[in-house]
């Protein structure tokens, strides 16, 4: 199977502008980061003494912390295909 | 039912100490701050020009990115679920 092909999607978050490579859809890189604006205006918001960086790791702490709650979630679901099907 | 207590954790993440306010216990917290600093050094490796900033910004990106993902297979799960059991 060929390669997937590599886009090069510019989007802005908070401000900058950074070049996403990779090989998923324009529409998903520019959905993801909107997203992160999103939550980096929100946590800036609630805490304006914050300078950029912290907001981002805050924001990526947040992300983190979100994925390892989903993750528990699929390992019930997939617990329970297990039982429906045993 | 009491609210559940708050906990207030110090961690290091890219050489920077953050204080974690929330619910989680303090694993918890240890355990998501450290994923990211491991993903921001990972990230800085491959592009050592950038800075603290945009590494923190390409983690969240990264993390929302994988958390989305984790939701298709959520969806799929529940999906499968639903069948079975219908």
């Amino acid at each position: 199977m060929a390669d997937k092909e590599k886009t090069r999607v510019a989007v802005g978050i908070y401000g900058q502008t950074y070049t996403i490579v990779g090989t998923e859809t324009s529409n998903h890189v520019r959905h993801v980061a909107s997203l992160v604006d999103e939550r980096m205006r929100e946590i800036s918001k609630r805490n304006p003494y914050l300078d950029s960086t912290k907001i981002a790791v805050l924001t990526a702490v947040n992300s983190v912390h979100d994925y390892l709650k989903l993750e528990e979630t699929v390992q019930q679901l997939e617990e329970e295909v297990k039982k429906l099907k045993g």
